[in-house]
């Protein structure tokens, strides 16, 4: 798996002359974007989670780049006047952890490139293309084996050329040292190396690279100012129909979940066959426990375990695994979700009692401590958030309470999860769940469970209720081996492994002001209609609102419905047995524009 | 989704003289396939169940390929000289159940053709591309909302061209009702109408045909011996390029699942976003069920289940849900996954026994029936295959004595099923479980039980003894609703439909001669090499072998798997706790001569 890239974007690109004057190479716009910032977004596309820009002149632009996207780790070449890219690249080196893509900073390029350089089985790769007539083409020569044997400019020095260079490369790290040494060895005989010289002696000194050629690939590197006008207007309207060739087409989900999802998540899907026992794999999955973790508390408190399966499965690991057969659970019910965490407490035979609140006020908090007090309670049950109604329950306060009264809570986050800003040990959760479909912005197919590891812990002697619901066994048996205990969905976990890489780019934070924004305009248009919600706006989750049905005989909601899933919207419909509602959630991959449209939808329909 | 293609391929070629004497222009061999048969391949790849070709000129060619593939149904347009396209196309109308594809007979392209069209927003989409020069053009003009005004080849009648007619289209029911209607109220008019015109005809009527251009779509139509000589030097190339661009690497898993799967079904989950509770993934699913069930049953006597969840989740699904309170149950233990669902059994508290038997020799019948006589057990639980070991249990014999003792039967078939052909009825199975990873080739995360209804519907009244794998709830719920009650994996059931039209197309005959194909080669080396199988020939099950590690000191699995990783090939270790060994299976899209190359490796290893 390739995790990490470089840009070698130092370069004065003194060819470019007054293009240049005031910015690096990479900040030439190209369709009204920088060239690096194009090359970036399809690099987190396809999975790259940290980009090493080695920068030197005018390094304020990537560094201003740099807090756009956080995945971006520049470093600066202070004497990029004096170097070629090698000396840059071997500014980026120590920062450089595993197997890793090296690319120029001034290519414009059909993201197929990447793809097809990750998928190769060869562990380094140069990427060529067919001849460009660029009029500053570099030129490949290979032996028998495809392996290269000479990289240049000079034709006469290449002979019969194999490829020309597109200036993309997947390297080893082993072979980033042998390059580092090669350049060592030559800072004095050759001051200003570029990184193909050091290329080819790696390859002297025993590395093996491979060339991929893509004969009829979309690509050019911007020298000088007929390259970007060429670039403009012959190779970027390819590399745009390309790109949308392979696009999915869109559909809003405006249902609570699964959401919507970006097309690099959907792609993420398609990946080599392996099998989930293989180191790599295992790696991975720890990848994925880690960087859950990290978004709701600390790794050493809190441990995030991974189930093939719905949120549901999630809910139902939590009650039947956490409460201790001596425990006493209380369970908030407040919509279908507590309702339904209580189920699973009865199916298991639970000393169990069932706190009974509105579907659409907020909880008496008074009312709920007596009711902790005189109960004996050593457990709680809660949702985060109903997504029957789009409630938020106060589960800070709830949590703070039973902190102190010592009581372990168990809180439903399905749909909470990765839009709310949750601090577990801030808001005294013990044990939350979640699925990979919602807020995460993943495909639907696994699911997981945040825990306190203390409580965790706890477990450990108790009998299992069910075998492979069982909290404390999936979490052992993979902390000891970096295996689910039974095969878990592997290309699932691949995209979401792409949700995760997207949020960290996103920020949670970010994610909420953009679904909170979206949801004004829900309301705004609501109210415009003169619709009525069933929650208070107040005590919103600004995630899912529950609209109550227009008592009309023109409102049918399978009208409502087919006619926006005509227009590309899915809505859905309310689930409270004795309140009529339909719902519209605004989570997922979805943008306040989509909003205005489905509004005006909305307003369409109802006002006609 | 678009389910079925309908290609007109009655023609006489006449301008390909010699070519086409003996055959349909569809026949034309190109770099060794025949045009229409490269297309059909296309077609099951990106979902296409049904393919109707309309056949006339030569029609036996055809039929001959229909055997081939059964996805395939050839009609015959008896009047085909007197008629043009349309004449075909509406003989072929009768079978068209839904929207779908059309295509010309003699084209070759690129197949994100095809994920273009099907991924369309719209219904109705004619495929145009940029200039061809080939001489033969249909031009195309739209009006300002891309819908289509003019198509032909007169240039004059078209004005200012937007694109050329590629000879794909995607079309709804209705517009080719409109067709025909059109058609048929011009046959004394234009008694050789072209499709074209009829597409036309249709837009007058009403329908909104939208085209889609694809500006350097890599493609031709043979219509003469220059197009065939020009698609081979310049066309085919950049198809073949493309295609092989968006390949991914391929890893030969003979781990025992999951299995190596083709592109086709990887590329299956990349799909437009969908809420699972729409009616038409409840129609998904209804098919996925009613497809499974045909593998195995009659529909009126068996049903398919769906899960979210591994494997082991089917099985405890089983185990949790099918041994009523009063039951009591043994289960047969000669493996890891036969003591996984004595285990299971164990958790719930149920009434049950184990027998104990052999991990590596055959299962003494007579010894079973004494114990099942003399136990009054009304369950048994036993595993088809154990992917343990590779041992293959005689279920038909145990499933005809327990059906004679009045015993229910309860089979793990996970890496059994699709694979080893089984009938519930005849061999007396009354439930058995099985994944979406292993034979049947698909994706992991989701899973399935098959039931006899009867049993089932029995299953009514019995308290839940888990709420998310309680399969009589899940039944009901979708028999209903046609939604499962929890989110379901929906990428994953997308990539297990894809499998399903795949394991149609090869049959699961066709595929256990494959597999054993594979393991003939592997035993030859095995023995070959003097390695000793745990499991004697004859009881074994084709798909999985357990070999003995050498008893030497230069053996290390370790070694051994990393070195066969690195030649693309993953194996497994062993899972018996007093034998020592490693396991070798053969499941999964996976070629003899992969396997060749695999045991050349093996004897590199062993031998040096």
């Amino acid at each position: 798996m390739i995790r990490e890239a470089v840009i070698v974007g130092a370069g004065l690109g003194s060819r470019l002359k007054d293009m240049t004057k005031d910015r690096p190479k990479g900040f030439l716009e190209l369709d009204g974007m920088y060239l690096v910032e194009m090359s970036v977004r399809k690099l987190i596309e396809h999975g790259i989670e940290r980009i090493i820009i080695g920068t030197g002149y005018c390094s304020e632009w990537y560094d201003e780049l740099a807090k756009k996207y956080p995945a971006i780790e520049t470093v600066h070449n202070a004497n990029y006047a004096g170097t070629g890219s090698m000396g840059t690249l071997e500014v980026c080196a120590p920062l450089v952890r595993g197997d890793f893509l090296l690319l120029e900073s001034d290519l414009v390029y059909d993201s197929i490139a990447l793809f097809t350089l990750i998928n190769d089985h060869h562990r380094n790769v140069i990427l060529g293309s067919g001849a460009t007539k660029s009029g500053d083409e570099v030129y490949i020569a290979v032996d028998d084996k495809l392996e290269v044997s000479t990289i240049s400019k000079k034709l006469e020095m290449v002979g019969n050329p194999y490829a020309e260079l597109v200036g993309i490369s997947k390297l080893s790290r082993k072979t980033l040292d042998a390059m580092c040494s090669f350049a060592a060895s030559h800072h004095h005989a050759i001051p200003k190396m570029e990184y193909e010289a050091a290329l080819v002696g790696a390859q002297l000194m025993g590395e093996h690279l491979f060339v991929r050629k893509v004969e009829y690939l979309a690509w050019r590197e911007i020298d000088d100012a007929s390259h970007l006008e060429m670039a403009t207007k012959h190779i970027l309207p390819r590399i745009q129909e390309n790109e949308s060739l392979r696009q999915v087409r869109r559909e809003v989900l405006l249902n609570p979940g699964p959401a919507t999802t970006t097309d690099s998540v959907k792609y993420a899907q398609v990946c080599p066959d392996i099998c989930p026992r293989e180191e790599e794999f295992g790696a991975m999955m720890r990848w994925l426990c880690d960087e859950l973790t990290d978004f709701v508390g600390s790794r050493e408190e809190y441990e995030t375990v991974l189930f093939a399966g719905s949120g549901t499965l999630a809910d139902e690991v939590m009650v039947s695994s956490c409460v201790p057969q001596n425990g006493r659970l209380l369970v908030i019910n407040n919509g279908s979700y507590g309702q339904r965490m209580a189920k699973i407490a009865s199916v298991y035979h639970l000393d169990y009692e069932v706190f009974e609140s509105s579907t659409y006020e907020a909880i008496d908090l008074n009312k709920l401590k007596k009711r902790l007090e005189s109960g004996r309670f050593t457990h709680l049950a809660a949702v985060y958030h109903e997504t029957t109604t789009g409630l938020l329950n106060p589960i800070p306060q709830i949590g703070r309470m039973c902190h102190d009264m010592g009581i372990v809570t168990i809180i439903d986050t399905v749909s909470a999860f990765a839009a709310i800003s949750i601090d577990m040990k801030r808001d005294c959760i013990d044990f939350m769940a979640s699925t990979s479909n919602k807020c995460i912005q993943g495909m639907a197919g696994a699911c997981f469970v945040f825990c306190n590891r203390k409580e965790l812990e706890k477990l450990k002697d108790e009998p299992m209720r069910t075998y492979y619901m069982n909290l404390y066994d999936q979490y052992k048996y993979f902390s000891k081996t970096l295996q689910t205990r039974f095969t878990p969905p592997v290309q699932v976990l691949n995209a979401l492994r792409q949700a995760i890489i997207e949020t960290k780019q996103e920020t949670i934070e970010a994610r909420y002001a953009r679904y909170t924004a979206c949801w004004e305009i829900l309301v705004e248009a609501v109210q415009e209609l003169g619709l009525e919600m069933l929650v208070a706006k107040p005590i919103q989750s600004h995630l899912i609102t529950a609209i109550l049905e227009p008592q009309n005989d023109t409102y049918s909601f399978e009208e409502f419905h087919d006619l926006a899933r005509e227009r590309g919207f899915t809505i859905y419909p309310g689930k409270l047995g004795n309140i009529n509602t339909f719902r519209i959630a605004n989570i997922g991959d979805i943008q306040p524009e989509e909003m205005d449209w489905f509004t005006a939808f909305m307003k369409e329909y109802f006002l006609t």
